[in-house]
């Protein structure tokens, strides 16, 4: 039997922060989680194959990644990538109310997606 | 006409990290998007009246805070508060893969909800 999503995929969900911006721990917290609660109704919106992965994401307990990045091109070009590569992807801009100005992009949020897929993008990433 | 959660009602979402922990940036967010998932996902799954706040929430933007306490005794004694008052409350235990022992109560999810009803709770708290 062939399937193209097997049982042992590993998934998980990639926060990508914008290091640039120098948000400070509670800013960078609340805009991650953004990204997360995103990224969680697209795949709960998105096809069959994406409602799956979120399910088996769901089962081995939601794991997610903060990473960074160092401008908004490096952040703009991620998310061209996995718009291509057919993953989810959910930009979070700020609405300016505290540090930044309104429309700043401060975090993507990636997957949850198979993880070989989405290592593809990321593996290069710095932890935040 | 009278109505138990006016049109206007402001919504928000709390996030309760334990300060004492001293978790880095990035566990910090990681924390935080999990207990934001997690809220998302019992407001979907909960009464009618839940529901109508999370979509609320979703139409305003989403609206998080994030707060500290400084003990799990702390934190354990707002969800309890929460529980109490019928709020939502999903509580992060740490996997133990990084940083912390596995097990760890991390961070406090509190709501969607209504604002006046979550800041009885949370309004003496500091920013994160």
């Amino acid at each position: 039997m062939s399937r193209s999503f097997a049982a042992g995929t590993t998934t998980k969900l990639a926060l990508i922060v914008r290091g640039d911006l120098k948000m400070g721990k509670g800013k960078t917290a609340a805009q991650c989680a953004h990204a997360a609660v995103m990224c969680y109704q697209n795949a709960a919106q998105g096809s069959e194959a994406q409602n799956a992965i979120l399910k088996r994401w769901c089962r081995m307990g939601q794991p997610k990644i903060v990473l960074r990045v160092d401008s908004y091109e490096q952040l703009n070009g991620l998310q061209l990538q996995a718009e291509q590569a057919n993953l989810i992807a959910a930009l979070v801009r700020d609405a300016g109310r505290t540090q930044l100005d309104a429309g700043t992009a401060t975090v993507l949020g990636l997957g949850p997606a198979n993880a070989i897929e989405l290592d593809k993008l990321v593996a290069h990433l710095k932890l935040l």
